[in-house]
């Protein structure tokens, strides 16, 4: 992974001892530090740098390969975030990790083990409807665990466009807006056209009838008419979250 | 198609000669004038009482079959309206129909026998682009051919919403309302949550990538958050147009 | 959403102290009165000047959540209709709300704080098959709660047509026809064939094999042949019954 | 392809010398006769001992290929009829087989060597509209070849249906109805709602919106509500043609 | 429904009091005795000559609709057969109707009032693997309830297609053949290949991965390259099996 | 859509005439200039600030609406970008427009009325393959004339990864990448998880058998492994450029 | 199942009397011995000279139809391999089978009678997550079930690619290599770009969103840029272990 | 890509100066030789050891683009295969390339620069239909061009399944198997059921109806009930003979 050039200096230090075998072989496989669990390998590499927080997607994994993970990840001091963790498997967690945190709406635990610094800039979360928060909650707790200052706006749907219009000057002082919507998902459109920062839309499965489980709302939001929209799959309340706080984090200087 | 009661009154007349045979036969058929030329089983009884058109469908016919229809509609003195039809098979047409007017946006050929009376009341035609135009037109000439004011507002798609608002009075005016859109079709449900009345929704084949045809506004239209919202096929201007002219007919007393 | 000519009037109005300034400002946020729950923005300016009722959409709601969103309501002198309320969540609700109504087949919930005149004509609900009972018993409340007179005609589907043929003048004497089937949904196509009236289709996820959860009813009701039909959602007979509702009333006069 | 005693006994009569080895391997080998021209091994034992016609499949193949094959089943005096000849193609064909017949709506070419008894009992064939008769005279005629009485009613679709009731006491008389319609298909449901007698549905790809190339069609006719019907691929002429021959010839006691 | 000249000479009757009003009045009704239960309009016309039974589909109804419909259609004196009832349901019809009998594994409820004539001719019921039986044995037995003999032969699909040729003397002495089959039902194309009678086939949902429910058995049958298959919805056993006993009687010179 | 704090704010100042009437109207119209050009209400008030381009989607638009539109936007001294532009459409442009530039693999025509400021960070634009460029460019060319360097790395796809691994350094570099990828779309997963900035994944419909036209790219991009991805329509470079732009311009305090 | 000549050989060995008329019969039904259940025809005939396992698919069959299929197999003395046997059913067969040993994360049944050689070359199973361990562990198991070693990678998917680089070199060493993997499925494409082997490609039903139940994965495998790869049904693991060994006995002269 | 055992070896030997600079950088980047042709970055690593043909994808490239690639490759003594190229595109490729040779029926482009050995061991490709043929012929083309010897089996579709047999000695004889179907493809489930090797199977989209374009082919080869079966995309034969290759080559001791 690194071009001729580097490669040769690399190699031509090691011949001159200008640099130890060991240091140079660190570097070249700088990133590869695994923590093999038998059912995982736990990438102990990404980001252990500053704190942020690295991520478990609890939904396919019991509570003792959660646990697991959570030990191995602890050792070397990071945060952790935890998603899509049912009440139930989160109180097995509790017994072993007392100091874990739980977010019932977002289903999310968050286990802190060093404060990060929080940016100046905000990320908004908005809603078309009730039934859309579990999904906003996913993102915005995602945002805030990465360091993020959010502004939650919920249910301001296109059926009562002026709940939205109420809420527009916030919106327009986020530096990046996340739109949660399900049912046919017009609101990002409708935002999109108001705004002129990334909008990242997340459509929902709420609905009935041909929403079919959130492709409604999916395919709207990837052919709005607004510019400036990137989408990301259905409920990956998640997904929106972080890839907003890596674009927050483009304008604080720091770097995600 | 007659309750016992009614029958047994029919045939008790006919029994007492009150009534002739004939006379009762053609009560019992009373919807069965059609007129067979081999291709095609026109059907003279659609309405023909008052002047309002009958339709053909252009797509899949020849101008001479065409033409054949409407030399055997116009001899029980009817309006007709030929919509999908090309320039060229326009040409053709005129040429044994001159009287007959070509509408080249909407792609529709009217023949006009017998003026019909306008309604007072206002059918509005909205589109959220100047791509949705044909099929906008279509439904508007449709409304129009069949007696209905029509007020167009093209081109106030969600992308720059404060073009809609500037129109948003003309279109509460409107008894019925026609959206017109592709893309994602979300102007549907704007001005859904914006209106008291009627709301006809018609997706158009507009777009790219996942907009499949239409299929996207289509499902958009169909789960949309806003109560009222009742939507035909994708590119079904005529439709739209005619299921409007049902509607506006009802307040003005008039049946269509 | 006023005109330049309406706001320079109205501030001119102001500039002149004709008119006050609470006053103004009241006027040009005239469609913003919201009560915010938390949880949800509750919209009290659709309709409150007569009766109509407000609707709650129950199916992802608490009996916790509705029964908030009622009180809210209720403090505004508004009916109130809530849909897809199970039998359990009404049996908290009514603990409440000892004069709510369910109506169990529909689903429903109906709250009357002040009776709404009822219309001189009929909007007739027309299933094809006793599966569809539920959809059209939504439809039919719906429509009846708005004020409309309805008249039920059930399972009169296509595969004995006669069934269907004994119920054509009551169906013709309708303002507004909705039809309700599912499996292939062809009783749509038919009505509309009989008929010059507007008719709203729903479709319902009544069937199996290729049925695809009502797709197939949606897509052959879309496709018909019959001019003057539009379509609602699968299984939406509350988009029915408001969409025929607004229909029924263009006709009295009145404005829904 | 024998049963056990089978063999036996026909390898005993070997044994026995009571029946020649020529002519015992012919038995074992009944069904492979084979033309091989290169690019396709032409069937010769498909019903050959009766003068029913072998068919070929027209779309896919050159004028020479089907010249080619018609050269090769000539040889065995079988008849022959080839489906989806374009008339450019056919021109071509004509020049070798000057006896063979174009059949333009049906896109059909028909060679006949000798001729085959015709049945007493009919084949009905009925439409919905104008633009489904070239799939409609495809199965009329492969049904024709076959040897079976045909009865074509067309255009008697849904949209009006007393079109549909002046001919139903002739479609009643037939043995098997096929019944051919795109758009919406409903014209399935309501004729097998009125007959006793097996109905073959075609579905077609007329239409457009939502008609999926006549998916919705199809969908319709699979999901029928009345009972006896089957259904054939889009615009399958020929199968339906071909399967209801085979059915007619059950009556009539010949085997097709 | 009747002609013009049947009309008049019925007519003419009446008015020369050759025949009597009512006698008239019920020759012009004939097809339209219905038993409404309110939930139900119970169709008694269709076959009640004969002793056929009617037919009720149980999956969408509750034990005491069952019992209701039947108790309507057996003081007609009718056979009765319904589909698709749970073992649950049928201990509490047999309390009211002792002399019902229950198949297991077609989910069918049998009322016999009448014994029927039985066809000396055979329908063969084919299945690609055990999974398919219990659709191959709602067929086979709505077939015999309709009188005819039926030959069951299951488990010979084609991943072991010795299996299938072993009864391929059998599968070809019938006069209908059903194939019910899964996965990817390539059966249906094989037996097709080797018979020269009506073939359908029923697609079941049996599978995984992306059989989708029986949708790939579905398509594959409809896209067979072997002429006369025709097909039946998913899992619909009935379906097949009405149209089999159809086609069964045209050749006993019985109508079914 | 200002609070009620300062619409009573701005009333007030109007009644204490601290502030004109005209003032106060433009004030509460400040988004809404539109130039009406019959066919396009083109909108005149988006960032026509600082020099931005305005969009023209040229695909659905004739040679003489584009420069109509082009004629109108000039006017206010805006530089101007139109997408999808044949290179016949492009000469009759010129025409009217000599200073208009086209980039034909971008197929985009770029009017520059007035040079715009270029940000110091860079946006990579990667391709899996040759066949993508045209989207790429179309990406690239977009993002440049909102004023951002961008670095193209093109024909880097996983079937050969150690290219990508060339191209490492350059990628990680940047502040926004691109990853425009047809076929399996397989590519923005692996660069996503190599890097720590915001990705844009642009599926293009580039591939054969089950690419669906894309389909199957952007499912993969929505359903990536790999986290911070978002996604656009496929195909759709122009969406891609734009809010990459606006992420890149968040970091450079510059507000696009 | 013979050519001509051989046909004739062996009848004329059969007239010469130089073979029994026994043995003649049972070569021309060699494929021929099944034992028959009732509800199942047990194939006794495949690889039973070997000591192979036969395969029971237990998914959609009782534990006492298993048991049955057992018993019959079992007289045959072959090795038996029952696959989707959920625990609650295995504590049944193992009352009758005691030898019968259980893999619960495979889900699978192994009854050893005969041990069978092991192959000297590898296959190597690699999985993208944790979650795709129990599909893997399917194809493993029926791996070597047939006698193939087995090499486990699991957890290696792209978006941490450097994990899947430190086993490269003994991914490389196998004859014959399976990926299986969820969510986009990126991993085949990667893996295949990087080996010269036969790569399997299993997609698994692990994901959310727009996965659609593993149809994401499977596309993307379908369309992988890498040269090389085929691909099996979603979740197959037996489909893979088991053309896999195909291919690894190809290597080593063993014929599976 | 090396562990770190191996590093530390190989650096350790730099630092003792036992290996070169030079030689060391070499050995790191060695599969990193790539020519960049601006538009392509052509890949020259790719076996080009022992003359094994690189391939070039035509379809999407101008021969222009195919031209230049040539030329590159050719430098490095490789045999070159072009797939999905045009008669007019080949007669441009000529001028330039007078040895490189047509392969008209699969679209092809062969340049050989060296021989390579051919395989004892044999690749069967079976067809379903005369319409198959070009698929077949490029994977028969393809495996030729690797080295393997390829035994053509054409038109042995399922219709007439006595033409199968007739070749089933020659099928079983071969290696590896390669399945060519449109239609419905159950060829593959039939032949899958009757061999014990490999077997490939290419989808085409030779079909009608809901055909899909070769997806129910597809599906039907995914679901089969035949164990051993993988599959390619639709019309991909250079994939099934580029796997088919891999395979045989496993067998010879030869490595592609």
């Amino acid at each position: 992974m690194k071009t001729t050039d580097e490669l040769q200096q690399l190699l031509t230090a090691v011949a001159h001892q200008e640099i130890g075998v060991d240091q140079a072989a660190q570097q070249l496989q700088q990133q590869q530090t695994i923590d093999d669990l038998g059912f995982a390998k736990v990438d102990l590499s990404r980001q252990r740098r500053n704190g942020y927080p690295e991520v478990i997607y609890g939904a396919g994994k019991t509570a003792e390969q959660i646990i697991g993970i959570i030990g191995s990840l602890k050792q070397h001091a990071e945060n952790i975030l935890c998603t899509r963790v049912s009440p139930v498997k989160f109180a097995l967690i509790q017994q072993v990790e007392p100091t874990a945190q739980y977010h019932e709406m977002a289903q999310c635990v968050v286990l802190t083990v060093k404060a990060i610094p929080q940016t100046t800039t905000t990320i908004a979360v908005v809603t078309a409807g009730t039934s859309d928060m579990a999904v906003a909650e996913e993102a915005a707790l995602t945002a805030e665990v990465y360091g993020n200052r959010v502004n939650r706006i919920y249910d301001v749907g296109v059926a009562g466009i002026h709940r939205l219009f109420e809420h527009l000057d916030e919106i327009r002082q986020a530096q990046v807006v996340i739109v949660v919507a399900g049912m046919e998902g017009a609101l990002a459109s409708v935002v999109g056209g108001l705004i002129n920062r990334p909008l990242i839309a997340v459509p929902t499965s709420i609905g009935y009838g041909t929403n079919f489980g959130g492709l409604t709302a999916l395919m709207t939001m990837l052919n709005s008419c607004a510019s400036g929209i990137t989408v990301v799959n259905i409920d990956n309340g998640f997904g929106a979250g972080y890839a907003a706080s890596m674009m927050n984090h483009l304008n604080s200087g720091e770097k995600n």
